[in-house]
């Protein structure tokens, strides 16, 4: 759940919140997925920031602030899920989201707070019901699609509940329950290895009357869609996991006073922003004509997230030479958004994903921060180790979205 | 209220209370108010540490740790008094001080914990009592005092509490109701705009029996005063804002079991010294006058407050040079407590106030730290960037003090 757990960020928050004014300034968050990175001897101790020839990043660097973010907490990795809640500024300690959630976002689905999500596996089932392959021989993704488009043509509600099927790759899938009074969490029905039953789906908290409620759907599902699936093969049966409710999450409006905007390509970043109640700005393609739509809506919002894929994709891959490339391909785009000169910049990963590692790691992410009021860090390029000597320091991301607010004046003075 | 409020700053104040021992160490806390800055294009991307000659500094620098603070929390701007409350090691969103208090602290009044104080402007009513100037068309200083005295003559007592009434600049002045079982907030009776009546002040919580006394007894001062003014022009009213408690905060002895003297010329930096129970030591009008005092009392001591007002106001007016010249003047006069080798140095500011914004600003402000035990950080000056390097990095304010502590040896091991 979405409760606010520590009386110290609380009582932050209420400052916050007391001090915020609009002043129709405009903020640009800009990020480069999975930016940091590491210096290794097989790199030549460099890291792609430092080696990509960046002249539009090296010439903002002047008048600008850096430093290192700690996305969740000192080294935890995290997911794109939790990487982008903190850029967003909530905790992504207090603001858990459930992997069917996620999931649901990564397949393009719009969630809405109170939809209960799940991944769904299909899976083989024998005579006496055990499962048999819990990933169905890895059925390929047009049988997958084919299975969940029998199942929605026949389930579409129960009761008063929608139900929404979603395929995803090979033998996934996800469902999202839409109606008042569910939640999650539930426990798997993956028994977790073969020759078992399909376990019931139970409450974590079993005092919780919604999860009680969700629960009963979920076995309410099983009872209409087995039988719709008892002669395909070899997927006649589905494992459900991660089954949880999207939190309701207080909107970027409703937190900081802001419109937001979200130019992302991916539909997971697409999801993530909508999460936090932002705009999806569709049809971009790549980061050139990002900026460009940016520029375009420009004076409809007050805040831009621009999400660029391919610096984490290029680390994931451990390609180093992708991940510089991917970061001078952003360079040579950003002169487009900056042409409108946001009041406010940031630029900055969610997380790190160094090629040495190929995958997210905790390294705190370099951010760089520019505005009229930041003063500049006697540093001449934008790179990990330069962020080191930064005067933002090292900090939690969640308090990037404070210090851009800050640095647009929109806090008043706390106190006399 | 000054309750803690959060679970692991309450852990840590058990942990430093537990560990404290005395062993007669002296601290010296010397305060250049708004001391931090940026570096801007148009300052020649120095600050005004970086450009100013200071001798004595640099060579304190050897032998100097540094690092810079957040004042109260990321990207917050801070007033004189949470700036202040957090140097004194009192978190400022727990211990928050009421504007009336500050105004009161601001005018030279001693408070005590339990006063309610309250921020007023005189004003004009037409026949009908509503309100046609709020501000009495500024009225000269010299009539609010004559008008306080008016008050303060028939007024001292409304039952058992005691009223006590000092006049400010031009329309403003501040009372102070000292008496049991008083709380605040209350609300303002300043209608906001012209042509309303004065507003009655009410209780923020309608359940607190403080809160209904202190609210009553606004009305019945109202009920005394306004008759007594009715023949004035243009000033025959009078509006009160920020009605709030003196909030009951730990003193500095029970906190740190220091003796602490506060040296300051402002009466607002005397007032926040004596809200945590510092004795001021009254006298000295600049800072080499400070300074020699300071030596004077030093066996009296073991914790020495020196405010050095001018570094903030040349920030305030945005004047590069002034400022300049305000730290050259603090640095020419520092030989003087120097020459007393106490144990532990700390020299900050209480926040920044950059030239380049003319206020106040959320940037965390530079800190040195001298002691035996503090190591060197190889940093050859006290400047913004510099600290950015020290091995203090950024931290908050409010920590300070126990730095300041550790290095007089003042904690014992804690576990084993």
């Amino acid at each position: 759940m979405a409760t606010v757990k520590s009386d110290i960020s609380n009582l932050q928050d209420q400052a916050y919140s007391k001090l915020q004014v609009k002043n129709g300034a405009k903020i640009a968050l800009l990020v480069m997925d999975g930016l940091g990175d590491i210096a290794t001897r097989d790199q030549g101790y460099l890291t792609p920031l430092e080696a990509a020839q960046t002249p539009n990043l090296d010439a903002l660097s002047k008048d600008s602030a850096q430093g290192r973010m700690i996305p969740v907490a000192p080294g935890i990795t995290p997911g794109s899920g939790p990487g982008h809640l903190a850029l967003f500024g909530y905790d992504p300690l207090q603001f858990e989201v459930g992997r069917g959630v996620i999931e649901a976002l990564g397949l393009g689905l719009a969630l809405k707070g109170g939809d209960v999500a799940v991944r769904g596996n299909f899976c083989t089932l024998n005579a006496a019901g055990l499962v048999t392959d819990r990933r169905a021989g890895r059925i390929p993704t047009e049988t997958c699609e084919k299975l969940c488009a029998i199942l929605s043509r026949k389930i579409t509600r129960i009761g008063t509940t929608q139900v929404i099927i979603q395929p995803g790759k090979e033998h996934r899938f996800v469902i999202v329950f839409r109606g008042a009074g569910l939640e999650g969490p539930l426990s798997d029905t993956d028994p977790g290895r073969e020759n078992l039953p399909i376990a019931p789906a139970k409450p974590e908290d079993p005092k919780s009357a919604k999860q009680k409620k969700a629960a009963k759907l979920v076995a309410d599902f099983y009872k209409l869609a087995l039988p719709l699936l008892k002669d395909q093969t070899p997927a006649n049966g589905f494992l459900l996991r991660g089954i949880a409710h999207q939190p309701h999450i207080p909107t970027f409006e409703e937190r900081y006073g802001l419109r937001a905007a979200a130019l992302a390509v991916y539909p997971m970043y697409k999801g993530l922003a909508q999460l936090v109640g932002m705009t999806r700005i569709d049809g971009p393609q790549n980061i050139a004509e990002q900026f460009r739509r940016a520029v375009e809506v420009y004076d409809d919002y007050d805040f831009f997230f621009v999400h660029f894929k391919y610096t984490d994709k290029a680390g994931e891959d451990g390609n180093f030479a992708a991940k510089v490339k991917a970061i001078e391909e952003f360079d040579a785009a950003l002169p487009i958004l900056l042409a409108k000169r946001p009041d406010v910049i940031a630029i900055t990963g969610d997380h790190s994903t160094p090629c040495a590692l190929s995958g997210h790691s905790w390294h705190p992410q370099p951010v760089l921060l520019n505005s009229a009021t930041c003063g500049w860090d006697k540093l001449d390029r934008f790179t990990e180790t330069g962020a080191n000597l930064g005067s933002l320091g090292i900090f939690e991301a969640k308090h990037l979205i404070r210090l851009m607010q800050a640095n647009a004046r929109m806090f008043a003075k706390f106190g006399a």
